[in-house]
């Protein structure tokens, strides 16, 4: 297994990369935490622009460097939009990131996960009871007890869900990671655990979206799993600074996009993380 | 009548009870203040989603402590998930909280509040123009002379409404939320008065909203007079400590939400309230 | 060619005669960035309201004293909605502004750009890359070499556009915004310069938008090229101020509304301003 180090050099040179080159990485996303995503994404240093036409999602994907996918307050037209981007995005290998949240609720949102199945995202950003799901959803191998999931938040830790990410890793070849007080990310082989953050942050909406929006930002200069690290490391250091300046949510969310500009690649690379085989 | 500290009372109790359950109240509501609405719902203790697919709206009710409909911004969707929302709601006998924003504007909308005064809502939240124009809309006994809905912004004072308020409090058996410099909120048989704010809630947009969506997250929690009251107290109370932290909108707008995060019941509760008979 | 101080002077009756009588200035606008327009257009001191049903375009501009249409994130049934309240607003000669924003993107917004084409706004509020798409997807005489457009970014300096910019503000007989480091205003005959502003105003996303709400604003009380000089000054001199304040994006655009809300006629007309023949 290769030294931590190693990976935090990854993680160093995702952000360094991104910050370099300004990556464009288009969106598909919900309108509660839209602009949220959009500014997470500039304050870590990419592009942003977001659409939901059906014949928009695939021209975007193909200016994109990559692309991010949130299956939240879905319109009658988002079925055909996220369909044909993602099949775009697969045919062009770009990498991209799907968010499941609200899995589980009507029958648009799991026609919509079920083509993607067989047209993977390259990473998926979710929390525990999310990643549950979408594993008994795609009917891969292994016991997904959950507590289920209540409107948008998990009522499950993300441990719970080790074994539903790794599958789900496997899956798409690809990496996931699943959000909580800390978070897994996995890429089939093995699983990290970052620290950091606060708890102010289910007081915000939109961490969870706001997160793989970045991670999408970094897919664009690094492979699935250092991407992944990447976006929850950044995202731990920023707001355990946040969380030291405020205690309130408003003041928080501010600050953290804040700290999100401010941190450097050292900072991000040292956020406390552990590694081990899956 | 009872004593007003009562009411303070159940104003306390809803607080107190809201912030121990983090009960989940789902959304239809408009894209200008999606944002402020689900960070306002969870400052106050709730939990927030929101939907927009005609078989979500009913599914998300089933499975929310109180729900919240905001006639803001509609699509040509919105009908049929409003309607078939309202219904399942009322079904249900789920506490669901109704914004008519922008009454008056287009066919749909009409068509939409039409549908509400058979199918109605616990609790009715608008300015004092909306409440004059759906009593009116709702053929409603009364005099409700008006001076007319500027947009989305009134035009009448609060008192000017209470006819109406009352009115509409008695036709759906619950309460209505008139805002303006000074609140009223009635259920048709006493009226309250709810003081605090600043003038500086007219400079930002969807104050009104974020008051209706976190009427509903009391409403899961509270009797429709009670949690209309919290509601208004709640924000009356951070709304006056902001303002005596800034003097301008959007440093204002995140002090609020911080200083209805930071609240305690009894704050709430202390509110300037007088109740008096309809 | 009139004197400077002629200039100042309309802008400081801009900001002053809409501070006096809240003009409403309706929208149709992207999902990203439609909190951040509603709130840049109350700090200005007018009044907001956003609506995307094709029956309600035409009704709001009915009641707005200007409009803002701005085409990013479109739906399926923006292109009706967008089409019919051009042409009313044309009809009624109320004015307003467009923002081509994503031209190129999708055939959706081609066809409703060829459609102002001959239902022209009053003023189109753009980035470099985008003046220079749409003269030339209008057809406009003039040698428009463009680095293109990325995503929704420019990648050409305002001067690049400098013959765009005169050729659309002569065909819409209006003014042109054109906005970068330097703003370049033009009413086809006149060509003006706006300093100040931050580098971190292209770290927070909707800046463009808001510009496009708030000159709509002005618009209501000043003709096209006053209006755009006084959204650009105002803009200018806000962000000047809010960045003297911090170095990161969030706090940024908290303090750059806080400033737009603060700042006074006679401060936004002394902002840096430089005018020259076309």
């Amino acid at each position: 297994m290769p030294h931590i180090d190693q990976y935090r050099d990854r993680i160093a040179d995702a952000v360094r990369t991104v910050r370099a080159t300004t990556p464009l990485s288009g969106s598909i996303t919900n309108f509660v935490t839209i602009d949220f995503v959009a500014n997470a994404q500039l304050a870590a240093g990419g592009s942003a622009a977001m659409v939901y036409l059906p014949d928009e999602g695939g021209a975007l994907g193909t200016m994109s460097g990559s692309f991010y996918v949130n299956v939240g307050t879905l319109l009658p037209s988002h079925e055909e939009t996220m369909c044909r981007t993602a099949t775009v995005l697969c045919e062009r290998k770009t990498p991209w990131v799907l968010d499941p949240v609200g899995i589980g609720l009507g029958a648009v949102r799991g026609r919509i996960l079920a083509h993607m199945k067989d047209n993977p995202p390259t990473i998926i950003r979710c929390n525990a009871s999310e990643a549950i799901a979408l594993a008994d959803a795609w009917g891969l191998e292994g016991d997904y007890a959950t507590g289920g999931v209540k409107g948008v938040d998990s009522t499950d830790d993300v441990d719970t869900a080790r074994s539903a990410a790794i599958a789900l890793a496997r899956h798409i070849r690809g990496a996931v990671a699943v959000s909580g007080p800390v978070d897994l990310v996995t890429d089939g082989t093995l699983v990290a655990h970052s620290r950091g953050g606060s708890p102010l942050m289910e007081k915000v909406t939109g961490f969870g979206c706001a997160l793989g929006g970045v991670v999408a930002v970094y897919a664009a200069c690094a492979d699935p799993f250092a991407a992944a690290l990447a976006g929850s490391a950044a995202f731990n250091c920023a707001a355990t600074r946040a969380a030291a300046q405020t205690d309130a949510p408003a003041s928080f969310k501010v600050a953290f996009i804040d700290e999100l500009y401010r941190a450097t690649p050292a900072d991000i690379a040292e956020n406390p993380l552990v590694i081990e085989g899956a």
